[in-house]
């Protein structure tokens, strides 16, 4: 789970990244299964896309999808197909 | 965790109820640990708030917060005390 909050000039180049990695949930949310390696990966690219003074990026992970349970009000929106 | 993508209208009273339970962390995020019970509540008045057929809401939900490991890159945004 990752949500971000950056400014408008970077988030094509957030999306791009996270996209590569995660599949997008929701508005500024994106999920998915990684390994450790990819979960570094990702963090390290993010890193030199934002600008930490002023963006703000956080990731939820749980050592296992069974140990995080979602639940979903209302529409169901981004699966793995969806074109954000 | 709890993502709300929801239409501009109703965002206000969506945030309310969710900040009668949980803390803003960022944008369209909120998180924090709620019993069951406070956990059906919060559900329940946010299915009164929504058009389920427009409106979406995610929640991520792991039985301990042990379980549960954040990550912030940048800036860390909301706090308990922070005003939305």
């Amino acid at each position: 789970m990752l949500v971000y909050d950056t400014a408008v000039e970077r988030n094509p180049k957030v999306l791009k990244t996270c996209r590569q990695y995660l599949h997008w949930t929701q508005r500024s949310v994106f999920q998915g299964e990684l390994s450790t390696a990819q979960y570094r990966a990702l963090l390290h690219t993010l890193e030199t896309v934002i600008d930490a003074d002023y963006d703000s990026i956080v990731t939820y992970t749980a050592r296992s999808p069974i140990m995080m349970e979602t639940n979903t009000l209302g529409v169901a929106l981004g699966g793995p197909g969806d074109i954000l």
